[in-house]
């Protein structure tokens, strides 16, 4: 995952253009990658789909006769889509269209127009208060007008048409934990789905430009999106070694939102859920828009927003780690992999008392257990009690582990052994 | 209101008698209130309207010669309802018509015979423990016989006849928190309700004497109570400096309980919340009996029977201050304003993804947001989003408040400007 | 209790045979009891009746001529439901039949076959370590051939069919706290129940093996488990002074399961409650399997399997006090004195406002209340208010005691006093 980041680093990615196509076709070395073409001036619900803006070159050469805040040296130094320009002003005019942090002076910070037509320059706070009176040549090289947005999409189906959701963008220019960290851990992911046997669900793995991409993809697959998503999640920020974060779907208690809290609650990292929050986050604002309300929440190490050089030049593969990104790959996994151990439910056959289980080599015949201190957790006669118990037609498996701390792949097993010697049914 | 406390403080108050009508004439310089007028007799429930009470003096002679207890010193001396006397006795059958605080020896305390016929006086235990033995001349100088109970009551006719209930209590004599602080701001809230423009609810304010007051109300009002009242708030003992108190209505959950939780919890006073105590309290108790079980809760600072000057002649307007009365004030005007502020409902028009909000000027266009630090809650966009998101048709902007942590004047303004620009419609 | 229990220690029981009749006969002396005898071979759901067992004497003899591990010294030496043996081996080989704590190198643990015919010795480590090598003389003198498993009934009629339902096991040879304190407790919680008037409930106690005969008894009494039993508790390990526990019924939210929540939040006993587990604890597993999921939860002090002498030699009538037992009887009987009086419901007749107490000779006409410090919770009044309130058909009297904080008696005693003054009506 680290290679990738470092790889797709340098290139200067927007909502469209070149660098988007460069960056899928990167993703589609390893994954079965299928791309949409959406032509500029597409309607998708409130928005347009804009035109596709290709960057060449821009700087600003100073009286002192120094080239600044040139493009080849940083990608972040050109405004967003900015248009092209060609020509001298005085720095008091220039100052209009240079945007800096004064509080983070080294940093130059990401800043983008998308719908509406400008020009202009990021750079740090720092070089811009240096920059001496007089005359500035101007200079920016791109193209903006009809093209086509890209994205990509990748489905491994299962038995059933039920779909998890996998989002994650692609739209940052050099930035490393925003975006590409997402981008990395959702390609391995793909690549750890692929190789689970016997899937119950389908996974659909997207990769698209934030905000217009998710509201594009879901004007696209209006209807699919309401009947087949049965959960999901949008991979960003998850590079770093911050707290694993679930920030949760908008309904909050759903079947994903659920196994979150049980994975994360096991998890030797450090972690955290918060609660859903339209004004802040990534495309589960899109997801879960009150006419789409889907099971789809946030995974995040540190969260968008929160870290300090968020949105900025401070954003380098520096900032990323194996094991940040190891440990967000794990987290998902095991969040996949309980969704898939919970589409099974068992039901006793006979509900009524424990059952004989020394008759049926479930346990052993003597033994000595409940002593003080005695491990209850690690016992498999406990994981086979609770599925006994609480397999009653009401309760599936992740509703008996949050009863019972026992965890998620031992309750499943025992679920498979108890169904095996004739006491589980599968409903 | 420290100055009506002062004006109002001498007067001798009780169920009923012409310091009552005093009261509410004066009450009446600055409201507009219609007064009833309700024979003694007169059957209210399970009760019956007292006789009426008319109390001229009071006093105990001693073997000394000295003058104690005299009405015209302190009314609170006298017995509430006390009928007359005027013979002489021994102080052994004196001192079992003298009511004192032991463990209180320099107040007075308040003391009353509504319903049983009977004569005493009420003085501070120092006082009774210094009688010297003796004759005793007794005389009390009083009328009880039928007349009439008087109350008041003002409304402000709002755009709708669901109706908002203010009440407080006129019955006490010479109390200053406990009871003329409830009068006080009963009257100034009166005047800025008055001025609210466009008012949504009706309000009806009522004042009248404490448990057969609010009973005898409810009894000639018994449908249009059940019927019309949307929330209401009982006002005693708001004037001193103890922490704002909101104890609940019966239901606990009901909209005026919320958004006293709410008006509370962003409050820089100190404040807290106590459940419904039916045992306890004022006319809370009565809204709150299981026939009516109305959305009524007491607003207080001290919580009455927990201070130590409570029912006593240390309840002096010393006690009250203009600060107590304006916090008091202050939280019932922006309690009534989130009511009326979330009478009005918002609906998403097309409630897929996010509206492309730049291009109905609702946000610029090039902006920096997001950074570490940056205080969401006082952004206009942030609001904005939250209603965006949450006018669903099953959210108010109550919940919407009590989700998000935005102020309720923010986010019903950001409804506002997303109607104007056409996102939401009023349901 | 304690006399009970050193009765009952030195008597070897198992799930069926002799120590157990004996063991019910002397519980017959103080108990109106009924016993069953179910042969051997009868199917019980998934079980089957055990062959009855008949242990006579055990030893080993080593090759220092000294003989260990002997039935007579401790019925815990012989492994229970053991067949018998004589003959001649070599330690390893005996050494396969020994079962030792290692951990708790001085206590001989309680060691069973039940379902699989084997032999073996249980002895403390340290004893075990110190066996020199050699050849062993091994006599196991017992029957395991067809009989019956015997169980012990009682019922004490109430009003109504509605039951309670008082279990506790008879299985378990010499240990104190685990097994006898639960048979001790049951029967004086037995008299003192018969010595209650007018019960609206039946009791039934059972003594029963625990497991099996509690399946057994579920097996012959189906269908009235189902329909009858209102509530129920197990009593288990109730003579220490570990804090006063109950575990919840599988639904957790049963009437006995509030009452319990009530009561020990009251006692001044240290107390706490615990989750349903299926995977641990007693007979509260078989009735809160799926198939019955009955309101019956377990009450205990220590919790089986948490104190250190837990199912060893070390849980000896030394381990049991009279404090201990007194304290787990006073509960039970509070809890079934609270089910008792909750089983009337009361309601308003007229549910508006409140009613005049003083004409109804209540309340005192002249009185001095709500003074800063006053003990609310002993005042008849209060009670009286809380349940001329709440007793409005939608709460009973176990509610207005979880809201209150007054006491279940002073609310019965109140709401009796109301009802006989024409206030309440008994629905």
């Amino acid at each position: 995952m680290q290679a990738l980041v470092e790889r797709l680093y340098p290139i200067c990615r927007s909502l469209t253009g070149p660098g988007n196509r460069q960056t899928l076709a990167i993703i589609g070395e390893s994954v079965d990658l299928a791309l949409t073409e959406l032509p500029s001036g597409t309607e998708v619900f409130d928005w347009v789909i804009p035109d596709e803006w290709t960057p060449r070159s821009a700087e600003i050469v100073g009286p002192d006769g120094v080239a600044r805040a040139r493009f080849k040296d940083h990608n972040l130094h050109l405004l967003g889509c900015s248009v092209s320009v060609d020509r001298e002003m005085d720095l008091a005019e220039l100052l209009e269209h240079i945007y800096t942090l004064p509080d983070e002076p080294d940093l130059i910070p990401y800043v983008v127009s998308y719908y509406k037509r400008d020009w202009g320059f990021a750079m740090k706070d720092r070089e811009k208060r240096a920059l001496p009176p007089g005359r500035y040549r101007v200079t920016i090289d791109t193209t903006l007008e009809p093209g086509s947005m890209t994205f990509g999409e990748a489905v491994l189906p299962g038995r059933t048409d039920r779909e998890v959701l996998i989002s994650t963008y692609v739209c940052h220019p050099s930035m490393a934990n925003d975006n590409l960290s997402g981008i990395a851990v959702a390609a391995a992911l793909y690549r750890l789905v692929a190789s689970m046997p016997d899937r119950h669900y389908s996974y659909r793995f997207i990769w698209i430009p934030e905000t217009i991409g998710a509201i594009a993809w879901l004007a696209l697959n209006q209807d699919h999106a309401k009947q087949k998503i049965a959960a999901g999640m949008v991979l960003s920020c998850v590079g770093d070694e911050g707290p694993l974060t679930w920030k949760l779907s908008r309904r909050g208690d759903t079947e994903i939102d659920r196994i979150a809290r049980l994975v994360l609650a096991r998890s030797d990292l450090d972690h955290r859920i918060t609660p859903f929050l339209p004004a802040k986050g990534s495309d589960e604002r899109q997801f879960g828009s009150p006419g789409f309300n889907l099971p789809v929440g946030l995974l995040s190490r540190s969260v968008p927003g929160e870290f300090r050089s968020y949105h900025t030049s401070g954003d380098t593969p520096d900032l990323v780690t194996a094991e940040g990104h190891a440990g967000s790959l794990k987290t998902a996994y095991e969040m996949i992999a309980t969704l898939e151990s919970n589409s099974i439910r068992y039901k006793r056959i006979d509900p009524h008392c424990e059952p004989m289980l020394s008759n049926k080599r479930l346990i052993q015949s003597v033994s000595i257990r409940n002593r003080p201190g005695y491990d209850m957790t690690a016992d498999p006669l406990v994981a086979l009690r609770w599925v006994l118990n609480y397999c009653d037609g009401e309760h599936d498996l992740l509703d008996i582990a949050e009863l019972s701390d026992v965890p998620m792949p031992a309750l499943a097993s025992a679920a498979q052994r108890a169904h095996q010697a004739g006491l589980l049914t599968i409903v």
